[in-house]
């Protein structure tokens, strides 16, 4: 595969060695849509999973009055409609729609699941490689959070009146100030003790001290 | 199973019938550690894999000086070693290690890989299991970067000085800001659309009029 090849980012295929690549190819479809395009609608025969190469799409419920529900919105490089595949009734729960200008490439149903029921092999590997990105996302998810509370965090100590050169009192019970941040008062204290081992600040009690203002800011920064 | 039943945090085991379920309780082994203790170590054959009941477990390599290197930190609720059961050598690839007092359930590999042996619906199943829960991660990771940036976004601009009684003039350009605010260009121009679309803000150049403060600091509440 080319560096620039789109399969390499469907990470159902990363298990596959070259011959079973080949034939997802061959049952490989491209789709055209323009803006408003239907790809499919909520209870039809569920034959292709997609990558977006170009574009946008929208997963959508019609309700009862066919007021729209917009559920995702997927961009280039994202898959979808995989995990229908793996499912009894095999009909799309939901009903897809371009946004934009849009190519897609289709990926034939059978021809995967014809794969895995070949070869017990490629499928725990499969199970494997989704296991570990679960884990990275799970990760991912949690750096995130954090991040976000640190920047919260120092962004409020600095600017709290000073009570001296290098000194806040935080006058409020510290759950009241997570509230105030938008976490959980566990993560306050992650993000309390973090700051602290970095030699960043000293607590103690209601008193913070700036060990390292610069320091702080240099956190903001990243 | 009941609410508590540990086992219903196993993603793993959401495809899994009550008697696949017993099966797996069965062969069900659970461990105690004190803080420092070590649970396995890296090269080790890899036997289970486990859910944390209470307590914390690092994940961690060591060079060949001897020196550690934490590669996670996995808290009560985490399961981990789990991706070790579909690779070809099963051996554990870190060392793991108790941080507190930490109570562990461990599975046996050979018992859940029967169960998939025997049933390649359940496989399928489990499969699509993944997949969703794939997706559902990557909408978290999208919304928690937005909301992080909306924050961000918001409290600078409300820290801005006033051109007018609702006005802000912008006087460096957008990727600067993005940049000092550490997001990507696309991430700010998404939140500013969205706050533009939510009738918050007018854009007009590099002029923002603020047409519902109180709106806006409602958001740095969530």
């Amino acid at each position: 595969m080319s560096a620039e090849d789109p399969l390499q980012q469907v990470h159902l295929f990363e298990p596959l060695d070259d011959a079973q690549l080949a034939r997802m190819r061959e049952s490989m479809r491209e789709f055209h849509l323009a803006p408003g395009d239907t790809l499919f609608t909520q209870g039809d025969p569920a034959r292709y999973f997609f990558l977006i190469c170009v574009g946008s799409v929208k997963l959508f419920l019609l309700s009862r009055e066919g007021e729209e529900k917009v559920i995702d919105v997927l961009h280039a490089g994202a898959m979808f409609a995989e995990a229908v595949m793996f499912m009894e009734h095999q009909s799309y729960p939901v009903s897809a729609g371009a946004l934009s200008e849009t190519r897609l490439l289709a990926f034939d149903n059978e021809a995967f699941l014809g794969l895995l029921r070949e070869s017990p092999e490629l499928t725990l590997q499969l199970l494997g490689t989704m296991s570990r990105r679960l884990h990275q996302m799970v990760r991912e998810i949690d750096e995130l959070s954090l991040h976000n509370a640190n920047y919260r965090f120092i962004t409020y100590l600095l600017q709290q009146e000073r009570t001296g050169p290098d000194r806040v009192d935080l006058n409020v019970p510290k759950q009241v100030i997570a509230s105030r941040l938008s976490m959980k008062p566990e993560t306050l204290s992650r993000t309390l003790s973090k700051l602290r081992e970095k030699g960043l600040i000293r607590v103690e009690g209601d008193t913070i001290t700036f060990l390292d203002e610069p320091g702080m800011r240099r956190l903001l920064e990243r």
